[in-house]
C-alpha cells in the first residue's frame, strides 16, 4: 500500500500541476527535490506569479513527500504511543490566487504506518503489529461569496463519496467545519468541504476500499476548484477588495500557524520549513479592529463563515 | 502591590505614548477602553500610520490591562497547579515602523498573583499563601544592522539593570536570546534585550524592591528606543528594502503565533484578541524559500540573528 499509494500521489502531483499551469496561463511550477536527513524526502513544486504577474496564482504549492525514520518525540505524544517506527506519504497543496474574488483552496491526501517497537527494541513486521490509516480533504476559503461557487465544491465532495458511502459527505462535511475553526476568532476558516483522518480498515472498509476513496477524492479536486477559478479570475476588483483579501488571508495565517496540527507538527519535528509554510499567503495586512460595513458583502461573508451552512440539500 | 504597580503602568502609558507621538511627528494614538466579562479590562492604544502615511510608525500598540478572577485551565496546565483565583496586570506594547531602517520594538512589563484555592474552596487572603512575581523586558527587530543601535539598546538595558544588581544584566539577556529563540528558522527573533519571569520576593531581592528594578527597566523604554528612531526614521530606502522588511515581519508572525507564551495564552484563555493581535504587523511578505544575497546587508542582518552576539565588552 505504502508504494501504490505513493506511486498515485506522485501521478496526482503532475496531473494536478498542469491543470493548474492550464487554468494560470502563464506561470510553470517549479521543482525542488529535497531530503529528510533521518529518512525519505519530498518533491515540492511552487507557482509564484506574484502580485504584479499577470498569472491567476500569486502564490501556492503542490507537495509530495513520503518520509520515515523514528517517530519524533512529539509525536508519540499526539498518539499516546511510544517508541516506534513509522512511515508517511501525502500530498499537500494550498493555491493563494491574485484575484481576490477567486477563492483559496487547500487539499491533502495522505497515509500513514506506525510500527510500535516490540520490548526487545525489534520492529515487526509492517503489517503484523503494523497500524495504518489514511486522512486528508480538501476545503475552499473565498473572499467573497458566490454561493453557486460554495454549492459546485461541495456538490463535487459529495458525488466523490457517495460513490463509497451515502454517510461520508455529511460525516466528512461536518469534520472539516470542526477542524478549520479559527476558535479565537469564533469562525471558520473558510466554506469546508471534506475532512476525514484515522481511516483503517474495519468490517466495512478494507484498506484497498479506503484507497480508493481517497484517491476518487484526490481525482475529484481538478473537477471541484477549476471550475471555480475559470469563472472568476477574470472578474474586476478594487483595491479596497484586494485590501479585504489581504486582511482575511491574515486569518489563514493565524489558523495555520495557531490551530493547524499538520503546520504546527512539521514545525516542532524538523520538517522542510520551506515545504510546510509554503502554505502561507503571499501579501497579507494586518488592521487593528477590523470590521466590515453592515450589509456590505464582506460582511455576508463573515456571516457564513461564523455560522456554517449545509450547501446541498438533504 | 497591585495597586502600586497598576498606577505605575497607567502612567508609564501616558510616558510612552506622549514620547511616541513625539517622535512620530503626525499620528496620535487611539484609544479603546474594554471590559473582560470575566474580571477585570484595558486600556488599548493602538497608532496607525498605514504605509502612505507620514508618521513614522506604521502600526502598533501601546496596552495596559488589569483582569483577575478563577485562573483558566491553560494557565492552571502552565504553572502546575489547581484551581486558583488570579490577578494579572501589565503594560505590553509593539511598534512596526513604516522604514526598513528603523527597528520594530517589542517590550512589556507584568506584575501577577495567584491565590491557590483551599480544600474547603474558600481563597486565602492575598500575601498569606498567595503567591506574586514580577516579569517583563524589552527587545529590539532591526531589518538592517546598525551596530551603533544594537549598542545603544543594550547600554540602557544594562544600565537600568546595574543599578539593582550586576548579575541582572548578563542574565536576563541571556534569557532573551533564550526566549525570542524562533527554534523552526534556527534563528532569533531580533537582537534581544531584557527578559526576566517570575521574580519572587527572595533573600537579596524584596517585592518592593522588584517593583524598583522593573520600573527602572520600564522607566528606560524610551531612552532606549528613541534615540534610534531619530536616527533612522529620515533614512531613504528603496522598495527591495521594504519587500526585505515585509518577509522579516513574517518571521516575527511566526514568533508570536507559534512560539510566543504570552500570545498563545491569551488566544486560549479568551483574551481581548484585537489587543493581542496588535502585536502583528501591517503588511508582510512569505516568499517561497527567500534567501539574502551573498555579503548584503540583509546578510549581515541574518548572521547576527543565527548566532546572537555579546553587545556590551564585559
Amino acid at each position: 500500500m505504502k508504494n501504490k499509494f505513493y506511486q498515485y500521489i506522485q501521478n496526482l502531483q503532475d496531473q494536478i500541476c498542469a491543470g493548474l499551469e492550464a487554468v494560470d496561463g502563464t506561470t510553470k511550477f517549479r521543482e525542488d527535490i529535497w531530503d529528510r536527513p533521518e529518512g525519505g524526502g519530498g518533491r515540492t513544486r511552487v507557482i509564484e506569479s506574484g502580485p504584479e504577474g499577470s498569472g491567476v496564482f500569486e502564490k501556492g504549492g503542490v507537495n509530495i513527500s513520503a518520509v520515515h525514520g523514528k517517530l519524533p518525540e512529539a509525536m508519540q505524544k499526539m498518539f499516546g504511543v511510544g517508541e516506534a517506527d513509522f512511515f508517511a506519504c501525502g500530498l499537500s497543496l494550498v493555491l493563494h490566487p491574485k484575484n481576490p474574488m477567486v477563492p483559496t483552496v487547500h487539499a491533502n491526501w495522505r497515509y500513514f504506518e506506525m510500527y510500535p517497537l516490540n520490548d526487545s527494541g525489534e520492529t515487526p513486521p509492517s503489517g503484523a503489529g503494523g497500524l495504518s490509516w489514511f486522512g486528508g480533504g480538501q476545503d475552499l476559503t473565498p473572499y467573497y461569496l458566490f454561493e453557486e461557487d460554495a454549492i459546485h465544491f461541495h456538490q463535487t465532495c459529495k458525488t466523490a463519496c457517495d460513490k463509497h458511502n451515502q454517510d461520508f459527505y455529511p460525516k466528512y462535511k461536518k469534520q472539516c467545519d470542526d477542524y478549520f475553526w479559527n476558535a479565537h476568532r469564533n469562525e471558520a476558516r473558510g466554506i469546508g468541504g471534506l475532512f476525514f483522518d484515522y481511516c483503517k480498515a474495519n468490517e466495512d472498509m478494507s484498506m484497498e476500499n479506503w484507497f480508493s476513496f481517497v484517491s476518487e477524492v484526490g481525482n475529484s479536486f481538478l473537477e471541484a476548484y477549476v471550475p471555480i477559478v475559470e469563472k472568476r479570475k477574470n472578474l474586476d476588483y478594487t483595491a479596497a477588495q484586494r485590501t479585504w483579501q489581504e486582511i482575511r488571508r491574515g486569518r489563514y495565517v493565524e489558523f495555520n500557524l495557531v490551530h493547524d496540527k499538520g503546520t504546527l507538527f512539521g514545525l516542532k519535528t524538523n520538517g522542510r520549513i520551506e515545504s510546510i509554510l509554503m502554505s502561507l499567503p503571499p501579501h497579507v495586512q494586518w488592521v487593528y479592529d477590523h470590521h466590515p460595513e453592515k450589509g456590505s458583502e464582506e460582511e455576508k461573508l463573515i456571516e457564513v463563515l461564523e455560522n456554517p451552512r449545509e450547501w446541498l440539500a438533504p
